[in-house]
């Protein structure tokens, strides 16, 4: 039931190359927060080149974007591809880029060819996956799914202030279009691993069966301004030193429930200077782990060593959970058609559960989801030095096609 | 040989709530950066106010600003009083401040009785004692005292890349005379105490004997960024982790070596993401001690904590010391002059090092110099919460002005 259809290799890769111009940086990466000057640009990018082969785009009220191809049956909910174009503040070219460009390179390769579906095929692009800028992480997706009210998302603050609501509405990205209204059939996403396994197993793609669970914290520590030159020791109420007694707990509690990972990622020192004891620490933590029980001791792990720490250094802390995300399971029909689609064209696969946060984890509780990973260099991403090769984009891009028709084909009447 | 003379304690009161609107904080503190716009504002208006008693006000090349009142014998140094009208990022409305506009009380006491010393008197403000904008710390004092050339002071950079050159012209305070140029009969620098002692014990007056030595040091350490996720603790190089040993070998370093004490105060965290693991962290470290040779024992623990703390954890770093100052004893003819001067006004007094570093530490190099502290509420400074009495203040600025004329009265042919 396959098709012969082969996707464009060096179009995919010219328009990856192309779109890194948006944000990209000296050290060939990409700073492009989501609802940044710089993520208008690539989605004004995207909107064109769409229309260009006959789709249409419609924006939903939290800046979701979908481009539309019509199938045989309209009838039919569409069958989604997709992932984000938004990056972290010292991102890569690959990480949700790839996603969204590969889905546009199958719809590409369907137009060229004149291929008709069964279904409508739709590329979506999510706002703001990464979080870095609004908290919480895959915060649009959220919206769709039904996790998180829209009126969440606009009222999101970054740290200069501002909110979600007026930067979406600054770069022109507020669609009429209620978050979630039109169903999908399908959702599949195509994204580098971000992980070491793939490339150590020399294996070509990765069978994406789950996403493990997250939860993330955020910690205040008060201590005392004071002079590092007139406060002896002994009276001293010094934040910074809280701080680092939690980065050091947090890690400990990564290294004791191994495989699951603890990070301080973010931390901020007030007031930040040299001859000052810091009177305040800002700092945020995340935890992850594939069983919720697991995360559950990490949690209570980490709430002890809080208890215990903080207190015993004459200070005290505000600690509070943002955001969590339970362990997600993907649609088995899907997971079929992507191994099909990675046999017929013979690449090296294996089956896997993702450690990062992604949109089809929320998509999954709406409909049948699943994800397609390549391989990544050195397990390297959220860094500008992310690298994927040309041949791994490629590949990628030919398993979504072959999966995406699969399934398509399934849903012929 | 004491004058009768009474200094202004209302007027004095009035001009340091007047001049705390120049970069005054929400919390009743100042944001006063040297060099900036709110620090263009506070030297404007002393400028004016000096000028409308009569002194004659000279700038240096590097910002220093003296105001001149003639005496019986202008062929004699002038005697300096004085301090700095900068502050830290979240700074107090004394540190500093009470030093110069005491002096401007002192003189506007012998401008009001017409009062004649012998030697012209003079008013200092430094420029950029703090050094949290543009380190090291006291760094006009420094030139003015041959201890840094003044190409070193115009080519500092602050955290965005601006040099203290261009700031200093911007605001229009890069003066033509050349700094250190003009010699001093002696100099007299008045100073909130910035620790607990003169309040524990209930004392008005500290006879400041000496400041003890300090050391500044930046260490840098390397990691890897990588995704929180997807990378296992055991394949992290996580230099936010690294960064924390550091913070606490510092902090057992101080309570190691007491009376000693040890910071760091500022930490710059990349790429400070919450889903990040952290790459590479920015940390200073801030020593001192009243003697030299345990300085050196807390400098070799600090370096043996480094070369075992951070290759441990797959880390690199460099550390490099920015800036030290030796331990300094005053001029005892000018401690006499403030013990005695305390003693008319039957003030409650103790001798003391001081444990913060200050413009005086430098000047002592090349004039006889010594200090006068006051009390400061539960020891705080460099912290908007920072309070000393209006009585406080002019008991400080009654002794100020009678260890001047004291010493004045000894310079009589």
């Amino acid at each position: 039931m396959l098709t012969n259809l082969k996707i464009n290799a060096r179009r995919l890769w010219d328009s990856l190359m192309d779109t890194a111009t948006f944000g990209g940086t000296e050290k060939g990466g990409l700073k492009r927060l989501t609802l940044t000057d710089e993520d208008k640009l690539v989605r004004d990018w995207f909107k064109t080149q769409c229309e260009a082969i006959g789709c249409t785009v419609s924006i939903d009220e939290v800046g979701n974007m979908f481009a539309t191809r019509s199938g045989r049956d309209d009838s039919l909910p569409p069958i989604a591809m997709g992932s984000h174009l938004d990056t972290q503040p010292t991102g890569g070219k690959f990480d949700g880029i790839l996603g969204v460009l590969a889905a546009l390179e199958v719809m590409r390769t369907l137009h060229e060819q004149d291929y008709e579906t069964n279904a409508p095929i739709e590329i979506v692009n999510w706002t703001n996956e990464e979080g870095s800028r609004f908290p919480p992480a895959m915060l649009a997706s959220g919206v769709f799914a039904g996790v998180f009210p829209t009126a969440y998302a606009y009222e999101q603050v970054d740290r200069n202030g501002v909110t979600f609501l007026e930067e979406l509405e600054r770069i022109g990205y507020r669609g009429s279009m209620k978050a979630g209204d039109h169903k999908l059939s399908a959702m599949f996403e195509l994204h580098i691993e971000q992980g070491p396994i793939l490339e150590a197993e020399r294996k070509m793609i990765g069978i994406v069966t789950g996403v493990q669970g997250m939860r993330w914290y955020e910690v205040n520590v008060h201590g005392q301004d004071a002079h590092t030159g007139a406060t002896p020791m002994y009276l001293r109420k010094n934040a910074l030193l809280g701080a680092a007694r939690i980065v050091e707990a947090v890690d400990a509690i990564g290294q004791k429930h191994q495989p699951g990972v603890a990070t301080v990622g973010l931390i901020e020192n007030k007031p930040n200077s040299r001859n000052v004891v810091p009177g305040d620490v800002f700092l945020t933590v995340d935890m992850r782990h594939p069983d919720e029980n697991a995360l559950d001791a990490m949690e209570a792990d980490f709430r002890a060593a809080l208890e215990t720490a903080i207190p015993a250094l004459g200070l005290t802390y505000e600690e509070k959970k943002i955001w969590s995300s339970s362990a997600v399971k993907f649609a088995p029909e899907l997971i079929d058609c992507v191994r099909s689609a990675a046999a017929k064209s013979n690449f090296g696969m294996r089956d896997m559960v993702s450690g990062a946060g992604h949109d089809a984890a929320y998509i999954a509780r709406i409909a049948p989801t699943t994800m397609i990973f390549v391989p990544c260099e050195g397990g390297i991403s959220h860094n500008e030095a992310e690298a994927t090769s040309p041949e791994e984009c490629a590949a990628g891009a030919q398993v979504l096609l072959d999966a995406v028709l699969a399934y398509d084909q399934t849903l012929a009447k």
